[in-house]
């Protein structure tokens, strides 16, 4: 637990001393005290600095702020540095660059650069962390690893090209099996050599980034590269674990980021780290979504929020000002979805390169009168406060959605039926129906227990993976809810589809059979007619993008269409099955529609909100040792009123005692213990 | 003629039996049987399966599925598997590897793939076609050959570039002839060596696709390209021709598509065969055209449909489903537009790849209870009922539109006056606005006798070819009615202008002078006011794109532009010419004016519709043995109206003896014998 | 000056001889005499023709031309041929290839088509223009040497690799400097060796252009690849004047052209050249703002127009046509702003290759009676009568604006805070409004004399040189008024910011500190409201893009913000600073705060119109020898009247006599000596 070393909400963020003199550096040691600030992430991208070359390794600069850390009561979480690779091995070892999707053999220059199989990288990046982790395995200065940098991007080389086969011959044990699996028939693609597979990418079967000719060939693709990528990672944890058992070993992941199945990595994790960057326009409840995805990743354990910008974003194409009150909400959203730690980048802007305008704890100005250094300080202070009241505390929820990135990766490979259908997109209208109602969810993934939910929801479960039917089919015979969408059940976990009739395997607990899939152009709609009045829904509401053309073959029809040739087909069936239920929603709705349908869904499950939905205030609650935490935000730019009702609590950051109406500032957060 | 073989309007289409398992096949047999499919196109992409080394050839599999077919009364449409190349050549011999329009060498994937001067490629493509004949030469089977598959595409690659040298090489003679027809002085162009010429693309003159520097190089190589895919296609044609010369050879054709010309291809075509794939809102009279154009490659010879979907596509963004009907619509569309064969891709979908979601006879579901089996089944049964009756019917036109690929390449390469000038569009609105008014139109080369028509409409006639300026004035000298437009007679064939003044060539026979040619901007218009009214022409109509400010010479104006600095400057102008008359309509027109002025000069050659117009109601006649087939089709989603007037018929579909007032189902059609 | 050889304003232009035949030539010359045509350039697209190989050179079909030109008293600007190698150059020594931005190296195409690092370029360029010097170095026809043409493009081959090493070391001494001023330790780029140091491009730091990682070394990159092209320029100009020094050498420019550093290059020019090349769109503001630029480039020198099109471009999306007077009205307009020549590209219309569609004094019709060649002529006989009164005149302006095309690149490269900051929109937003206003500008460079000028104004200097805030803070201290805007003064030469507070060095000067910067979406506005009203400036304007977050440290705050977190703080300040003022406009403003800003601040220096200002007429004066030109330009479509207050006038066009109220019409110029 992250609790053991530092027993309060981890503060404090990226730092890059070695961009910095040392007057300026004592000044960054005063300003953190002042900020409340007592952990520096730092390494992160000192590799050239610490190895000059292939024999030389200098770490002095790095003892020194570490120390200079710790006399200061700042301790560090310590990263490996292996983000970036040295010019001098790029140009000495040119393995270590990566082929693009382009087929471009790269030269120096950027991050996330190195080659996943790389025998260079892997070598040098090993050693590395070996060499960090002897050297400070008795530091007491440091909390905790970083490996590497927010790993990603792909690489299309023949080492890859190697790795791609060995990695195939691993999965698939023959030629003849591989061949099977991406149906190679399908023009004319059998292989009967190992080495006539090539990676695909824009010089073979890709294009554009997302389309390709062979999905079964791109999807393991992807799977080797994420799996390439973290061994790289677990070479490196495998070192520092040798000489630091006690350490927890994380490394920075970013969110819904599409290329790595982080539900895989999460296993080699000590604890789950990533950084936050919604813009202004992100919807409050998509940043919840990811905060409780990153939660799911292992299990529910507390995660890092391991970077945000106090300010604002330099990527972004118009990087917007964080308003008055919004970085302290937006850190309290991470602590009430089970952030452990509030953590910037960075803590002093750098004067040159791309990030100088990123913000940052510490602005160019280099002193502590600014907005955004008050409004940091005044964090550090509240969670100075807070101690170690909330370490650990867990979400309860009764409802889960279903994420995975295999799965995604599958429904945008797709060609047909539409380029409209996205992934992440008809997910989040689920979970934000659901928030929007303060109704609690988890996000998990298709390895998580069904058994403790009460309602399970899988958007576009296009993938099926093997036995996976089978506990959907054990939770509903149980007594669960299961909901499902258009699109669902249609291929098995190599692409392929199962035959038969759509859904698939799904076909037996939902009790349908989609007979056509019709893609609507992105102007066009169809209606939802509901047959007669369930719950909250009555009337009829819209729906787009795909529309399954279903006969029900035992389920109870809801819901019909109310236009085209399929009008009168039905659009929402439920299926008893066993002691449960299971809903196929065969089109993309609206979100009244969904509010209704869940609302009334959860309901029959007497699943309730804490306290009543308000617009713009988002509740999360954690729970610890019989206490309750009830995280109200109120995201709107002016006040608004909520209902305790019979909830007596003390908000934690206030030490107020609050009960009934309590209204609520612009921006304002309560915790409320109860 | 294709019904030696097989009496009837053939039915079938693309099957891949070699995806599949034996009970898989066996109930296809079945299933082909209840929709009365009697031919399946198959081994289009079974390269890699039939030759697995360099020196192996198993085609045991494809005496199988011949023969099951033959004993299951299916007739085989035999391709030659040379659409792409097998992986283990690519790997063997690079050459085969297409170099692309970026200058990257391709590596195995897709399709589409072998580059059309790579020596492996023609070596092993025509030797498999060799083998191919030789085996099943006496087969019953075996209706006709199918060469490769929708061929296409090019390539950059040094063998091209060499190949380019020796065509040019054997066009001009001598470099000298080159820099000349090139007026290689501009830019400093000046070739001393045949091998300084390199192939045309982004490294060197060419840019985002159609934007060049040197026009004459660029129509150059795409002349070259389409020769050098031609005679790929020609030594599988000579090889298939020596063992089998009472079989017919096709290759599946893509309508307008851009890169090959057609009208050279077609010569050494047996019969043209063509893949029609309209999206959800494809305008009905452009498939109209383009059944015409493929119907105009041989002629007027009927032609084969090869392809089309019973439902959806998966390649297009929205791939909507053919709604109730609109399959069957479809195919007599192509029938009654001089198509004899309907055929579809594909009889049964692929579980894998990235074709699993185009539309198929057969649907995942594997059974015959689908909306689309039925409606397969349904025409396969109408089909059965037609018997030879429609074989080799001809369509009979008194008005022609010209269409040139080279023309086509010319106009879209062109550096200014404007990029929105698109060569299809502007024929396209001439098509329709006959297609509007039940006018039968031929579409025909520039190679194609004129003096069978009335009215000949030449669209954007850019490049003016040696000799055609000659038969153009024959025709109207002997009577005939000619239309050109706006940017015509600028160039030579190798898009050097005509000196002189514009039009060029046609200034005789038009009798006016384009002193000057501006574009307008997308948001600009002009406007064509009618001297005085003329036949349905009369007050103003729009016109835009390009305005060409033109002098009459000799002809009559009769319209004027209505606004600019070129106010009252002649738009349309008609020169007597000989017997006949020559119009030039200087802009783009609005619908409206297409159809009053085609109108009136059709009514003034008596060239009269059928039957009246109905909007949305589709004609078209085919002619045989005395006997007219008047197809009526009815594209509207609801009932239409058409009156017969004097005709007595009987619907060969329904049996029905007709006359007077008809109503037409939504979607209905009728193929009226009178 | 250009006076002493022909004395009288040059007319004429682009000449491709070696395209044509002799009669061709015969009725050229006779067709510039009717248009008054005096000067031709040639040769600028014949090294091919002139140097068949290596080592053999041919020019008499050179002094053949030039002789036929002289005989028919036609002048030559003479150019050296070197804007496109030959064929046969690039294939022996593909050195002289560019590698572009994609790392792709490219073959033999196009123009700008040399890598500014090769040793064969160099070598033969320079050679070629030895050559012709000693050639033609006492022909009477030549005027003037033009140097290749239209320089541009980057290159990221190896030389250029290379060639950047050296010039870094040259500029920065050591690789530690570099270091320093790259910031290399962000992201772990340290250097240990100049060779790890490669091209900033798509395969290394740089995507999308003007994307980057490192603003520092793509900053350099630019400045590297402008002085490499410079050095190419440099070394025909040696080769010249060695043998002509007497003879003046340009060559031709492209106004704000993005990727070289034109004042830089100006110091290598006898006298500035450029291509004006307007779209129907473009306003006449912008068009005089880059003349006044050009003008600007050696301080108020008068300027060559080398090229401009007497109708219509080839290579825009839609190329209307100049409208009847537009091309005699845009050429005076250029006159009005310092250019002592009128010139075309081109004299006649090529047949063949990309430009054919260009404009020309002679079309492709060949003779004479054509609206383009009417007013060519009309304007031909007007310069003839205006002999060499205006010759080398001069533009007097009290206020300035300055121009940097480094500081642009490093605005543009700028990873935030917005990618909607355009420089030279927000440089022309000033311009535009003072041109609205008839207030003469000069358009000014970073090195340019401050003194001479009552008002400065920098818009976005983001980049501050060093010394350069020190000559501000002399120019406001002895009265001058400065006005610069929301992200200036942020970095140094090197993009290395400014500790300290933005805008860093210059807050002294302008008494702000610039606490945060807000980037606004483009649909998002905030509002600059006065304090008070202050000369013509009164209530509430629109702003957007970036809003600074100011503080007044000594600033009188004029206006606030209106809307947003920050309403209330400062959006115009002003400081008194010694004798003068300095104002800081801290949001990008709408056009009517500029118009009553700048409004106001020039009538507090009382700066005043010659004459009232009229919508659509612009106006700009000469001066020479005690005489004022004033040139009323009316690019209105329709009449417009103009009111001459006090000013007698004599019209120089016309000889009349004008004074009082004046009708204008449609597109008229008068040029008005008083």
């Amino acid at each position: 637990m992250l609790s053991d070393k530092l027993p309060k909400i981890w503060y404090g963020g990226d730092y890059n001393p070695e961009q910095w003199d040392k007057p300026v550096m004592d000044e960054d040691m005063r300003m953190f005290q002042l900020a409340g600030i007592d952990v520096a992430t730092i390494n992160v991208f000192s590799w050239a600095l610490s190895q000059p070359d292939e024999d030389t390794y200098h770490f002095e600069w790095l003892d020194e702020i570490i120390n200079k850390l710790y006399d200061n009561n700042t301790y560090v979480c310590l990263a490996t540095s292996t983000g970036a690779h040295p010019a001098w091995m790029a140009k000495k070892y040119p393995d270590v660059l990566r082929v693009d999707f382009e087929g471009r053999k790269r030269k120096f220059g950027g991050r996330h650069n190195s080659c996943p199989s790389s025998p260079t990288y892997r070598k040098y990046s090993t050693l590395i962390a070996d060499k960090l982790a002897e050297r400070y395995k008795d530091h007491p200065a440091v909390l905790i690893w970083h490996v590497s940098n927010e790993y990603g991007g792909y690489c299309y080389c023949d080492n890859c090209a190697e790795g791609f086969r060995q990695w195939l011959q691993a999965r698939y044990g023959s030629l003849e099996q591989v061949n099977r699996v991406w149906n190679t028939r399908f023009w004319g693609h059998t292989f009967y050599e190992w080495d006539e597979i090539v990676p695909p990418n824009a010089l073979s079967e890709e294009w554009a980034g997302d389309r390709t000719n062979f999905q079964g060939i791109s999807l393991d693709y992807r799977r080797f590269q994420s799996d390439s990528l973290l061994e790289c990672y677990r070479l490196e944890y495998d070192a520092l674990k040798k000489h630091t058992p006690h350490l927890p070993v994380t490394t920075n992941l970013m969110g819904t980021y599409k290329e790595l199945d982080y539900f895989q990595w999460a296993k080699y994790m000590d604890v789950v780290s990533w950084d936050n960057y919604p813009s202004l326009d992100t919807p409050y409840s998509y940043t919840a979504m990811v905060h409780d995805l990153m939660r799911g990743l292992k299990d529910g354990q507390p995660f890092m929020l391991m970077e945000q910008t106090p300010s604002q974003q330099n990527w972004q194409p118009y990087n917007s000002l964080k308003r008055p009150g919004v970085m302290k909400l937006w850190s309290y959203q991470a602590v009430a979805r089970g952030a452990d730690t509030v953590m910037f980048f960075q803590l002093r802007r750098s004067v040159g390169a791309c990030e100088k305008y990123h913000g940052a704890v510490i602005e160019h100005v280099g002193h502590e009168h600014t907005r955004v250094f008050r409004e940091c300080a005044e964090l550090g202070g509240e969670l100075q406060r807070l101690g170690d009241s909330l370490l650990d505390a867990r979400v309860h929820s009764r409802v889960a959605i279903v994420y995975d990135w295999e799965n995604r990766w599958a429904v945008e490979l797709s060609s047909g039926p539409t380029v409209g259908l996205k992934y992440v997109d008809e997910v989040h209208k689920y979970y934000d129906a659901l928030y929007k109602m303060n109704i609690q969810t988890d996000m998990i993934g298709v390895d998580a227990d069904l058994s403790k939910y009460d309602i399970v929801i899988a958007p576009v479960l296009y993938m099926i993976k093997p036995g996976y039917v089978k506990r959907i089919e054990e939770f509903v015979n149980a007594g669960g809810t299961f909901i499902t969408t258009f699109f669902s059940g249609i291929v098995n976990e190599s692409d392929i589809v199962t035959l038969g009739g759509y859904p698939g395997e799904l076909r037996n607990v939902l009790g349908i059979w989609a007979e056509e899939i019709d893609a609507l152009f992105p102007d066009q709609t169809n209606q939802i007619v509901m047959n007669e009045s369930w719950g909250a829904l009555e009337g009829s509401y819209t729906c787009g993008t795909l529309c399954d053309l279903i006969h029900a073959e035992g389920a109870e029809v809801k819901a019909v269409y109310g236009s085209d040739f399929y009008k009168g087909m039905p659009v929402l069936t439920v299926n008893s099955f066993g002691q449960g239920q299971a809903w196929y929603v065969a089109s993309s709705p609206d979100a009244a529609f969904m509010q209704s349908f869940l609302g009334t869904v959860c309901k029959e499950k007497q699943i309730t909100a804490p306290i009543a939905p308000v617009p713009g205030v988002e509740i999360s609650q954690r729970e610890k040792d019989g206490s309750r935490y009830l995280f109200v935000m109120n995201h709107n730019s002016c006040e608004a009123q909520i209902e305790l009702g019979e909830i007596l609590a003390v908000d934690q950051i206030s030490s107020r005692e609050l009960s009934g109406i309590i209204e609520m500032k612009a921006k304002e957060v309560l915790v409320l213990a109860y």
